[in-house]
């Protein structure tokens, strides 16, 4: 994978809790039909065995497509079925330790929410930057919030790529777009609809700037 | 660290929940003092970033005093501080996997509650085995029990070092030390004391046979 040619524009991040009666790898895989270019697997609550057995199966479907594979959080996941990179947060492991794990080869993303985090986590090496919430989220409920104006500020002053996260949905995903960041990152807009694959065309359609 | 070489006798599994108002780290260092061979940081409900720090801040104790460190679950936070090894239950990393990512100097230590279970760890490359629980337990609700008969049996078949676990306390730890196993991992019988260093004394002079 080369790192310099990752499309961000329209990232997906998994969520199992709001599939009602889908299957994790079956949305995936039509969300890429659909559009999608990048995904992140971040699921919570499950033992470790489960994460990783399921982290394995959505590596296969990503691969076979050529989409980039991110596991939030877990460095260990990441390195077990060789993804692509890693994201973490704030209260993940600090970059600098997870780089020296990773290699530099892998990407990793880091969420921020400040300009100020932006721009360390930018100097440590962070390859693309999550940043929000945007908008307010059922997913993240204690995430601190960005507003367009603050992204766009934001993204004007920092040189990696910029994917904007939290409530991003069909109706706001244009106005997201437009403040010049490099993708944007949905969780419900594609996982929790019955036709992952039409959600995630949908999101393509309306999201051109 | 010569892996071949580690005292198992008396293992030392953390709970910062049993703490009351002590320090992680004083007790584990009195603990050591009092005659705990090997830490191991289990600790739940942690981020990241906070088990990784936690980790590290053990880490340094135990390395003081030379005694072996060792990390429940985690793989990643046991490269992250460089710690001897990890300990891996049954919804944990397959060992495996584990093995790849840690290389073959690291400890790794395996929870199993069956001889089939014993054997195919030690087939895998375990360096020593947690069996229990061998007494009910409040810090692991669900855990499979092992009477003392099966903790015999299972250690007279099995090669590598076998250390017993599960609601063992100055009560019963010479019972259990009766069965031929190389060691006893306590958690509340030191951790929830109010001097760890007593507590840690205490059990070396009575686990004796």
């Amino acid at each position: 994978m080369n790192k310099g040619a990752i499309d961000y524009s329209l990232y997906l991040v998994t969520d199992r809790d709001l599939l009602g009666t889908k299957d994790l790898g079956a949305t995936v895989e039509e969300a890429i039909k659909g559009g999608a270019t990048l995904v992140q697997i971040r699921e919570k609550n499950l033992s470790t065995l489960e994460f990783f057995q399921l982290a394995g199966e959505i590596k296969v479907i990503t691969q076979k497509h050529g989409v980039p594979f991110i596991v939030n959080d877990r460095v260990d996941i990441a390195l077990a079925v060789d993804a692509d990179g890693v994201h973490i947060g704030q209260e993940d492991m600090p970059l600098p330790v997870a780089r020296k794990l990773l290699g530099p080869a892998k990407v990793i993303g880091v969420s921020v929410s400040t300009f100020e985090q932006a721009l360390l986590a930018q100097q440590e090496g962070a390859d693309y930057l999550g940043i929000g919430a945007v908008f307010p989220t059922a997913t993240k409920g204690d995430a601190d919030s960005v507003s367009l104006e603050e992204l766009r500020e934001i993204k004007a002053r920092i040189r990696v790529p910029v994917v904007a996260i939290g409530g991003i949905n069909k109706n706001n995903i244009h106005s997201v777009m437009t403040t010049g960041v490099d993708g944007a990152a949905v969780v419900s807009a594609i996982v929790a609809c019955a036709d992952p694959y039409e959600a995630a065309l949908h999101l393509r359609r309306v999201m051109k700037v």
